[in-house]
C-alpha cells in the first residue's frame, strides 16, 4: 500500500508492505550514495543490518533506548558522525527505530549543511501509525520535549509491519492509541474496526490511520490551523506524562487517558473506554491529578495566554476545536471521566 | 530606503536607514511580544540598550566575541535562555551584531518550537552588505564553518549605517570586499563607484550590494542554481581562510584574495586589484599557497566529487558558472593573479 504526502514544496511516498525493509535499497537508492543509518540499542540490530546490507557506502550510529537519548548532546554525535564520514548534501540519513530515533535523525538532517536527505523507516506501532509522517523533527531541552526542531519533510517513509513483530505487548499497544485517535477524529470506520474485529487488520488500521493524518498535515504543514487536531488527547495527555516523568506511563497510554474528558458524550466515552480496555490501554486515574494539574499550570504561565485550543469528539469521525481556560482543564483532570 | 525581498513563502522588508535602530520598537512591533536580545561583547553595548529601550518584556545574552562563538554550546544557551523565560511562538529573537551573532541567533530561532520570529540588525559592514540577508543560518562543528544549520528567513532586517561608526577600520574595510563582490557579479555601476568616487557613498553602496544579493537569493533561496554566483571570491577564500584559520586573515580580505584568479581578463583584474588596493584590502599572497591547496584536498576527499562549480567574471556585472577541477584550483591558487 501507498499513500503520497502532497504538500506546497515537497510531496513524498508512505510505503506500507510487509518486508519494504528489504526491499529499502532499491525503493530509496541507497547504492548511489552515502547512507548513515541511526538507530538504538533497543531496536534489534537486525533491522539496520538489512538496511546496511543494501549499501555500497553505509555507516550506523546506534544511540542509546529511550526518550533521555533525544537531547543536543546526541544531535552532535549524529551531525559529528556526517561530518567525520564526508557526508554531503547529496547524501541521506536513515532512521531505523521509533519516534525518538526518528525525531532526532530527522532533525540532524535537516539541519546538516542545512538539509540532507532523510528516510525515516519506523519500527514501532506508534511511530508507524504517527511519529513518522508529518515532518516534525526534534529533540528536548532541559526536560521539555520537542522544544527545539524543524519542519522537515522526509524523502521517503517506509513502514514495514513485519518490524512490530518483535515489540513487547505493551508498546505494541501504546501505538494504537493513536490510530484510536485517528479514527475519532478523522475516520468512523477506523474506530469501529477497534470496537467490532477481534483479529485486528494491522495493515488497514497502519493505512487509514495515517491517511488521517496525511489529509490533516496537508491541510496545514506547519501547524498554524487544523493540524491542532491530531492533538485530540494530547494537551491531557501531556500533562498526564508530564507527571510520570521518564519511566511512567508510555505516551499512547497517556494519550488514551488524556482522550476521555474531551469526550463529552456519555456514551461515546463508554464506547472509547470499551475500545481502550480491549486492547489493554489504561482508562481510569493511574496518575496524580493534583501533580498534573501543576504542570497545567506551568504550562500556562510559559504560555502567558488565558486559554489553550483543545480539541472534542461529539462523534466518531469528526472534531472540533474549543478555546478551554487552564482552570476548565484542570476541572477536566479531576472530572468523572477517568472514573 | 527600503528594500523587499519576495520569496515563495515569505517576503521581508530590509530598512537602510540612518538612526533605524532607535526607532526598532516601532517598526518592528516590540512592545507586544518577549524579545531576547542577542549580541556579543564586542558591539557597543548601546547598541542592544537602545532595542532594549523599546520593548516591554525584553532580556539580553551577550556572547563572547569572534568565530569561535559559533557552536552549538553557544546555541544551547541561547535555546535554554528561549525556554527559562517562557518564550513561545508569539515572541521574537534579535540579533544585535556582526555575522557571528546574526548566523547563530538566527539558527536558535529557527529551532526553537521550530521556528518563531528573528529580527536581524546588523551592525558591520560585512553583515550588513552581505550576511543579514539571504536567510542562512548556522553554527560551525569541529572547526568546519557553517556546518549545522537552516535556511531561515528574518521577520524584517534593520540596518542602521550608524552603527558603522564604531568598527575599526580594518572591520569596516572587510566587509567592502563583498561590496566589490557584488557589484563584478552583478552592478557595474557599483563596481565603478570604487573606482571613481573618493568618499564612498555608503548608503548607495548598502543599497546596490543588497540589491544584488536580493535578486539572486530571489530566484534560487535553497542555493540550488544560481545562487552559487555569491560564491564568487569564495572557493579560493575559504581554502585560504581555512589556511589561516582564527586569528588571520578576515574573511572578507580572503574573498579580496579569491576573486583575482576568477578573472581571467588581465585589464579587469588589474581594475579590481587597485580598487582593493585604494580600500586597503590584500592582493597579493599573504597566504602559504601549498597549505591552502592541502584544504582544497581535503574538500574534494570530503565532497567526493572531482568538480567543483566556480564562478567567473569576465566583466563587471555578469558572471558565468565554470566546472573546474581540485587539479585546476590548485593551480590558481599558484597562478601570477597573487603577483
Amino acid at each position: 500500500m501507498r499513500l503520497t504526502m502532497r504538500l506546497q514544496e515537497d510531496s513524498y511516498d508512505i510505503i506500507i508492505s510487509r518486508g519494504a525493509l528489504s526491499r529499502l535499497g532499491k525503493v530509496a537508492n541507497l547504492m548511489n550514495r552515502k547512507v548513515l543509518v541511526v538507530t538504538d540499542d533497543g531496536v534489534p540490530k537486525a533491522y539496520a543490518d538489512t538496511v546496511l546490507e543494501q549499501c555500497s557506502d553505509g555507516v550506523c550510529l546506534v544511540l542509546p533506548q529511550g526518550e533521555a537519548s533525544k537531547n543536543l548532546s546526541n544531535l552532535e554525535k549524529v551531525l559529528s558522525k556526517l561530518l567525520s564520514e564526508g557526508f554531503t548534501r547529496r547524501d541521506v540519513v536513515v532512521a531505523v527505530g521509533g519516534g525518538v530515533v526518528g525525531d532526532l535523525a530527522g532533525f540532524a538532517a535537516a539541519c546538516y549543511m542545512r538539509g540532507i536527505a532523510f528516510i525515516n523507516c519506523p519500527t514501532t506501532t506508534l511511530s508507524q501509525i504517527d511519529s513518522s509522517i508529518g515532518g516534525k523533527t526534534a529533540v528536548d531541552l532541559n526536560g521539555v520535549k520537542n522544544i527545539v526542531g524543524a519542519f522537515y519533510q522526509p524523502e521517503i517513509v517506509v513502514i514495514d509491519p513485519d518490524t512490530l513483530d518483535t515489540l513487547t505487548e505493551r508498546h505494541w499497544v501504546n501505538g494504537m492509541a493513536e490510530a484510536v485517535k485517528a479514527g475519532l477524529i478523522g475516520d468512523a470506520r477506523l474506530f469501529e474496526l477497534f470496537e467490532t474485529e477481534d483479529e485486528l487488520p494491522l495493515e488497514e488500521i497502519l493505512y487509514r490511520a495515517l491517511s488521517v493524518k496525511k489529509h490533516i498535515v496537508e491541510q496545514d504543514e506547519r501547524e498554524a490551523s487544523v493540524r491542532a487536531a491530531l492533538n485530540f488527547g494530547h494537551t491531557i495527555g501531556h500533562a498526564i506524562e508530564s507527571e510520570q516523568g521518564l519511566g511512567g506511563l508510555y505516551h499512547g497510554e497517556c494519550v488514551a487517558l488524556g482522550m476521555l474528558p474531551m469526550i463529552a458524550d456519555k456514551r461515546l466515552r463508554a464506547r472509547v473506554k470499551k475500545v481502550l480496555e480491549k486492547l489493554g490501554l489504561p482508562t481510569s486515574t493511574a496518575f496524580d491529578a493534583k501533580r498534573a494539574a501543576e504542570y497545567l499550570r506551568h504550562d500556562k504561565k510559559a504560555s502567558g495566554s488565558k486559554t489553550v485550543t483543545t480539541v472534542r469528539v461529539d462523534e466518531p469521525g469528526t472534531y472540533r476545536l474549543e478555546k478551554t481556560t487552564f482552570e476548565e482543564l484542570e476541572a477536566l483532570l479531576s472530572s468523572d471521566a477517568f472514573a
